[in-house]
């Protein structure tokens, strides 16, 4: 939608379970330190299609019609009396929380656990999947030349990477287990790499999503079982396969077995990364593992990241 | 057994389920820097009961007569040609583990991890219920004037708690939660006070032993159930009862259900530490627990906590 | 001014060297976040002297009239329509310093650091000592019952000592020497008390500042001369009086001989951390403590202490 | 000296003031967790140089005859009877210092502190230039087949470096300065590139070894001036150079000029860490980089950094 035509800025709003309709989308006052952006890359989230398809979400429920999308991109139009960091024409990859800056983990540098967050589509706080949206500046990070608005828009998911990195304290000492070859696991190998991991294995029990791990860097892939029985096999061929103790799993896919795996490949002292969100409740030998001090580390969302994002972006 | 008697030394030898019989125990040669004890005060764990009944604990098994004991203290009779911090006549405190000091993690100062470690009646090494051991000087902490033999014998028992505070960093700022106030639950509750935590609330089923936990210093306690449906019960009134955020919470029991409170309690960002060993698998809501970056700090044995132990006994 | 008086806001201005005059000051509008205070308790400190006697402190220098204070307490007399937290007639002390919250520093959680911060008293910046303030609702804190207003102005400098001891981490294992009993030497000794230290020596020049000191619960002080060339001898006492390693340092004067002291009287591995500041540039063998692995700690007012203030003032 | 020769093992002893002498040095017996090496490569360090000339470096004096050399690697010639993971033929490089084990630091994961450090070619220690060395077991580390003895010697100088940047938390969000760069300015600078600092800038009064760092990979360099007078110049020549906030600033000289442009260059809640040791007291502005909270980190040799130097070496 260019920009000499209507004045009237139109979104993806959710109406209900498999309806997505084009309607108006009115854009709040701009702010001192807002910005007005125009979107022109809008990635499409897995939680996007969970709302599509079940209007909810893990907790989050959408009662309202809602505009979704999150995942974002675009070239700023306008700005705020008192922005001085950006200026219109811009290009910008946007982070979709504004956190209340009051309460204590906000204060704290906790602010992705801000009770009073407004996250772009999540119920009740509307997305970014419009024409126009109005933002914080100091949310809107300006592209270096040689990244596209496409990869301005995947920081959002390696965003997600980089904070399980940066929780798990992964650098070039830190020997990395990648439990899942979806999306999520393939964002935390390339972050894992970025921070410097000298070795990374990655599991998953799909030929395809391995090979696709093998081509973004992964050292190796180890094929596994769906059964919970094989528990103790995939551990061995996953030690097998490091060639040395693991420090860090991140289970990228969230279930008892892939959970129950990470427990036990893990060296004493070690960590696992709780990413994915298979099962809600989980049947997993947790007390043999805490007896060797493995740490169960968990993450939402993330915190200050798209900076190096850019940085890890364009370094590859 | 007096310095002027027989001088056979003799020790209470495991020697089958039920089975315990004092008998001779000869002591290894004196090392340059190893000590000679006189026992004095050996408390009896709840492991040396373990294996006295089962001739198991945990992952240990007893395949040979073991001497058992291993919370201790006693009077040193002899040095060896390179101490210099003892001389016969210290009371002193033991620390039961001999780690290797060649390993990993030896070297980064997790040496309770030593996988080489021996540790007093942990099988195959023989135990401390003995009238002499031969020990490391490093491994032996002077007692002051005002702290008895029992009391430094002590020390073994209160280094779990003091060890599980340093781990999951608990200091004046810090809201804690102690579910289970069984002999580890008190310890912890012990240390956590001594770490300056401001409000701790306790937890158990069982009405004396919470009594014996508010004399000994929790803020408040809560009668619990051992019905796992309960579990959102349970957490309101605790929380009531907290008055404020849950930082960490510490498991001193180990099952589903107090694992269950613990991971429902704690507040976005806190901590829950698994003390207790009840069950060996799990069935626990650890997805949403990591969803609110609660993470779970497993703990073995101890590390470093003579001194402060002491420092704690006698500021008591 | 009592509340049933002029509506005139009157605030203490200083004009210009040693000229301080009571005159009205227009308060601003209410925000939704904010409430307005009206003062009961504001404290002088070295800086509002400071700026009396020279209109400057630090690099900081008054060049238009400004209202001084930033130590201080009140009640609430209006609150902005999203408070939700407080409501006329509580007790609150005041945090002085609003920051930006869209910077870096900000989001990390060091908004102490914030190159926009706005803080009373530090120019351009009005400070406190008036009938009223406009202030944010989250930078006021209520105070517990047992709190009186005056002890809440305390909570500023108490901050101080606070910041201190959380950068320098310290803790129940924790020996602390302190150097310079004034105002700053003196509410450090009591924040490290207050986090557990178990040895405190602090050291002065004056014989009254000492003795107040040892009221205030210092273990042991030791009289030190103001003569560089007595640095080894002064270590040398200090040390008998500590009889132990020294862990942290706190040179809360900030002249060479302080520094030299503590940068040589800190064990191996320990930390100096640099709360006065007597000299801009300083003479002292930062190499040699370098080489031992002696950190030098610096700090910057405080960030999210009132809480920890209010639990150590109840406590007490 | 071949393996068929004299049973005689010759070393480079160090007798007076410029005196070096090959003479025979009788190796201790082998120790059950000893190996005994044949030397391959031993590198001449600035510290042997000084020895060699003034018989003394730092604090350290030769009043004895002493064999010289700590950077080094060889090939296993016999291994002690409890050695398990090295056979005769091995590739080893060779970690110089032998801690205690017994005291707080080393029990505390810091043993290069250690105050019972034996540590080659430290009086009264002898060092490793020499046909033969017998040493732990676990300060061998085994080189891959793609590292040569002479890299593998190379690991000492590196561990430098590499615990710098370990102390300074460096990681891909660090932007470095690093000042001087002469040999230990070099090593910093692999040792932060390689673990992941996004931008390095070295700064030097000399081109040629700009040229050489500009080479090893320095992002930018900048020629400083040796004058104190030009610290605010060179500053503001090294901020434009680096293009955003200076996080860590290693001082790899040591000198009031340097050290005083570290800190008044680097961010506010950055880190400088002085590791070059020109002056023994410093004149720098201390209190004002405090005020900035930014810390002098200390640093003194290294500890468990030849694994990862090796496999930062295999990696490059």
């Amino acid at each position: 939608m260019g920009k000499g035509g209507s004045d009237e800025n139109m979104a993806a709003w959710l109406l209900g379970v498999n309806t997505l309709k084009i309607q108006p989308f009115n854009l709040p006052a701009l702010g001192p330190h807002d910005v007005r952006v125009r979107m022109k890359a809008v990635g499409i989230c897995g939680s996007d299609v969970h709302y599509l398809k079940t209007m909810r979400c893990a907790d989050f429920v959408v009662k309202e019609p809602m505009v979704i999308g999150h995942e974002c991109a675009g070239i700023i139009e306008e700005v705020g009396g008192e922005v001085k960091t950006l200026v219109p024409g811009d290009r910008v990859a946007l982070e979709p929380g504004i956190s209340c800056w009051r309460c204590n983990l906000c204060k704290e540098g906790r602010y992705n656990l801000c009770p009073e967050m407004k996250f772009f589509a999540t119920p009740p706080v509307h997305g970014s999947l419009a024409n126009q949206v109005v933002h914080p500046a100091d949310l809107c990070f300006k592209l270096p030349d040689d990244i596209s608005l496409e990869e301005g828009a995947m920081c959002e998911p390696l965003s997600v990477g980089v904070h399980a990195c940066r929780r798990a304290n992964v650098g070039p000492e830190t020997n990395i287990l990648v439990l899942g070859a979806g999306p999520i696991g393939l964002v935390t190998l390339l972050a894992a790499r970025a921070f410097g991991a000298p070795r990374i294995v990655i599991v998953d029990v799909d030929d395809y999503r391995l090979s696709v791990a093998k081509k973004l860097g992964a050292d190796d892939i180890v094929k596994v079982s769906i059964n919970i029985q094989d528990v103790a096999t995939d551990i061995e061929n996953i030690q097998k396969a490091m060639g040395g103790g693991i420090d860090v799993s991140f289970d990228c896919a969230g279930f008892n077995k892939t959970m129950s795996t990470a427990l036990g490949a893990t060296r004493p002292g070690g960590k696992v990364c709780l990413v994915g969100m298979g099962h809600h409740e989980m049947t997993v030998p947790l007390t043999p593992a805490a007896a060797r001090e493995v740490d169960v580390i968990g993450i939402f969302r993330y915190k200050n990241t798209w900076p190096l994002c850019l940085e890890f972006l364009r370094s590859d």
